[in-house]
């Protein structure tokens, strides 16, 4: 129960609330042997770190991990990865008014009926201070498929009513905006946009794409935990997603299969390659050798400073004003979370599939 | 490895291959007590069965459901639950052929690539009869939810271009037409996009929608396990499926915070509601109390009779037409696929969810 | 619930009572390309088969199996492989008085309190009967070990208080007895002491040991799924087994450091080896490439002849005489169910060890 | 991969090596609402601190634990419990030598050979003191489980040679001398044959015996996951153990059905009781409702400072004497050990247990 635990063979298990000591994750199955520090990790986190922008909360938080375990010698040793990041910018009073009431489109009311009470300061378990204990163990999974030339391009496609545009197409944007959009001026329209959600009071979702090249054909297991099942669930556990589509995805379902279809060849090096790729590089659950492409939809941030409807605990219809200043968007900031999610999914998957054949499995290999 | 088991506490084994002796899963984990019989099991199948309408295909599959173990005097035992249905109408020599070749759009080449062979008759184990066990354990979870309250409506949102028109929606009506649409209209205006698919040797996606009722608040883990990914897990686990939201979905990425949320207020007899339900009944990953709502898009049936440019298992680019009749859409079928992921998926985390609160677990429970 | 699933990766599920359609096995996780037939399945069976000798039940059970999926030209495709036996000598008829009354030494009363009502016919699902799926998965997980050069000697070590004799130990005499006892003298000791119980309508215990051979270094996980912590659970879930040891087992408790430890050496070749095995093969949890070696104690069988004390349902105290011919030992037929759970346990734990390390993944693995 | 995960519903997680950061666990699934503070844990936790006789390691180790998660004002929120305690008195330098060769009865060798290298301080993640995590989770469950009127009694059965006298037997001693043995002369027999075994730079195994009370009948899964099965596995987990029983154990062996069978008969009150417990409170993997009974045998420390032949890494025959003070006996300390390990595995039964009827299942329930 609780569900805190990811994964099979690259297991995950997170912990900690908003306003607790902290914040964490515990690897089980990382292999041994891998080059990982402090570093690597923190390249991540800061990834997804608040107050960079204007459109992310301003609050300061470090967010400095510690590794407590399973490394020696700067080499994983096979065994459990602790990693903790310590909560230092928590200010309980901030929240303790949302004890008496639950918040629209929050977790406040179903943690409630979940488990008699909760943890209300910050949101406690529910807080997106949750995904750190994720991105943590997502960026030791990435390092582990980096090594197998796996690489993960993430970025922001649209937030609201502004989409890239495909033909300006420019991964160098993602980096160069706030809004992790490659495409600088769907960026400013996008700017333009929030700006005025913020003067409303009022806050946007988005949608948020990855590209993973290098997989090999072969990952997923078929039937129930299918290589996009699997994405799917994972990208599904992000707070606030609402959606999620391969390849083509909803797109699909107006399509035709003459359309739909990707024709395969050999190219010249008699190498099998596919003449598009509506797929999305999974086919039957499995991989098949081509880039894999998914989206995710994540509705606006709940929180908001606009008036709202709701109940108190106590049984009283109310009316409410969130205090305190809410990212107006929340999408940039989850793109290094869906990467996590993605890299976490495909290591584990990569692991299950060894001793798949036989012929994998010689006597010499123990 | 396989991944052919689903569920932690109603768990589900399926097998079976298009061409072996049957297809068959095993429940592990259903309740002791619940009355359960072959019709109750067949009830469902009924509805995946092919040769119903010009628009699945023409073969006779019987799908008589076996029940093997796991009922004693009409009643399930608590130990595990085994049902069979045995291939009838296989003729292997239909499909020999594709043992050469790829086809566009399925899993031949992935799982050459993942197990160096496959069982090509009819597709093997990535053939639509693997659904079967879904469909078979479903209906036992879908019984079991029944006691609790708990009902599905299931149904064709779309076929190609042509979606139902919500303000003629009418549940009756899904029964009445082979395309199981909610919208007469729209269910005849899809009837001739199929008609005209199939003169032009072609086939169609579309889009299964699911509404839930009865689900209580509380069900659902945090972080990873929640409702939604766990319903995302399940749903994008049936082959063809290329996306899937929860409430607005993808809508929701184009939304503001103030149209989104749902407000929260108590009706005339102290009861929590929501005004709106754009989250599809689960806030933070756990049933809310309102209605489950959520869509899979389903991509066109791969098997189409037009020429098609692939490659041989040999190292050849080669053209081929794939002979036989062939569904030229399988969204329909698909219905009950949904709807049975989606009781499994449910009666799983009811299950899981018991014991949450110490407080149920008075001594005199045991 | 209901734990009729064993293994991660080698992972099987069971399913079937004495007097239903038959009992089965799902596995799933087999590697593909392994050559498997039903005759590698048939002979692990024959040597669990009743009716062998005067000391076990003059049951005619034929007990012949079919592979239902999974094979495709005679080899493993890497999809479930399910297998069944069907019930062929049931009489529901001799067994229908024990279901007012609880036996003595039986599951009757635990599964009634746990589920509120059971399957009595035979023993329903907690009859001997249910290791049959066992010893059919464990056949193919024997078979794959094999390719690795992994053997199994498995036999009757005592019965009741007649041991072997270390001294007179004879592999080949294994088959020559009805007891499966390596020392001639002993099985005839032992006959005799069996036919003693019988006269005296009573029943005996007894020892089987496991010798496995081929294993590498390095199997088994730290901590929690250590090998010998998980053949504990394999052969402790086999029915009537009341005790578990590996390498000295007990004895160790009596012992002190400087006996007990095992030195390590190189040898002339420079492999590394021990000068004793009292640690039976396993340090730390991992194999450390010696012979592996464990114990298992089965209780006396419960159903005995002789006049037993006990309750009905209805509430009285009440005297029993268990009708029919029962086996004066079961540990004889236990053999080879020590040995399939084994064969499961190690097969299960040998693919789990596989990208333990990082340099067992390189990108052409895939 | 790395096993160190334990249970299905009442999950932990444990972390951490001998000489890193600490040690720790993530527990997943206590539900919510129970009073746990830090105060609970370090009772348990006190009982394994060594130091505390001359027969326990005269390293001092404060051993204070830390909740960092899931626990809201006092309670559990039913969210991730995470307990971390610092390691504090490390001192690399003391072990640096072993790294160079294996150490006889240690985990050295095995660890290298499945994962290439170990982190050689202190034993890394195979030291004694990776029972810390088992032992504050454990807590936690009894905490849990005395809710429910569980009650655990551990104790020391036999050090080496000298066992209690069962006539003897007084629980109140178990607490008045530092062998936890509930027979005040057979500790000072014992505390004897240890003063022994130091002076002749030897150590000394011992039997942990455990009794628990209160366990309603129906608990433990049929087949695969009966309660004494779990109980193997949780037990054979812990470093050294080399045997466990259950009840009569591997005297069950040697017995006759007549005088093993436990005969049933209704009390005065019409409660259901068995006239002995042969079967130490276990049938067909299911609690029957009476006293569970089992031992665990544990080999003796293989830490001596006798000289012993082993081998180094780079591959030659050496001698070994194994500085430092090291406990003659490890079985005093391990009793909480044992008591953790027990109560984590029925905490998790007994929550798996739930939902086994459908009559459990109102929809109130929810």
């Amino acid at each position: 129960m609780s569900g805190s635990t990811f994964g099979t063979k690259f297991k995950i298990t997170t912990w900690g609330e908003s306003h607790g000591t902290g914040v964490g994750v515990v690897i089980d199955g990382c292999p041994a042997g891998l080059a990982l520090c402090e570093a690597d990790i923190q390249k991540y986190l800061d990834r997804r770190k608040p107050g960079q922008s204007r459109y992310s909360t301003p609050r300061r938080e470090e967010d400095a991990v510690e590794i407590q375990s399973g490394i020696f010698e700067g080499r994983t040793t096979g065994t459990p990865i602790s990693m903790v990041v310590y909560n230092k910018n928590q200010r309980s009073s901030d929240y303790s008014e949302i004890a008496s009431y639950y918040r629209p489109g929050h977790a406040d009311y179903t943690f409630d009926a979940k488990y008699g009470f909760r943890d209300y300061r910050g949101g406690g378990r529910s807080s997106a201070r949750e995904t750190i204990g994720r991105v943590a163990a997502g960026a030791a999974a990435a390092k582990l498929l980096g090594m197998l030339d796996i690489r993960f391009l993430t970025y922001v496609k649209s937030i609201g009513p502004v989409s890239i545009d495909a033909s300006r197409f420019d991964a160098v944007q993602i980096n160069e905006n706030p809004l992790y959009m490659p495409d600088a001026a769907a960026a400013s329209k996008a700017q333009a946009y929030l700006d005025e959600c913020m003067r409303a009071q009022d806050s946007s979702g988005g949608v948020v794409e990855c590209v993973i090249s290098g997989v090999p054909a072969g990952i997923g297991e078929p039937v129930f935990d299918k290589l996009d099942a699997q994405l799917a669930k994972a990208v599904f556990s992000i707070g606030a997603v609402k959606g999620f589509e391969v390849g083509d995805g909803f797109e699909a379902a107006r399509a035709r299969g003459r359309d739909h279809n990707d024709a395969f060849y050999y190219d010249e090096n008699g190498r099998l390659r596919k003449k598009t790729n509506h797929a999305g590089g999974i086919l039957g659950g499995i991989s098949d050798g081509t880039d894999i492409i998914f989206r995710a939809a994540f509705k606006p941030t709940p929180s908001i400073s606009a008036q709202q409807h709701t109940v108190s605990r106590s049984g009283e219809n109310i009316t409410v004003n969130i205090k305190g200043r809410h990212d107006p968007v929340i999408v940039p900031r989850a793109v290094v979370v869906v990467e996590a999610m993605a890299a976490l999914t495909l290591a584990d998957l990569m692991l299950e599939n060894l001793g798949t054949k036989v012929e994998s499995l010689p006597a010499s290999r123990y």
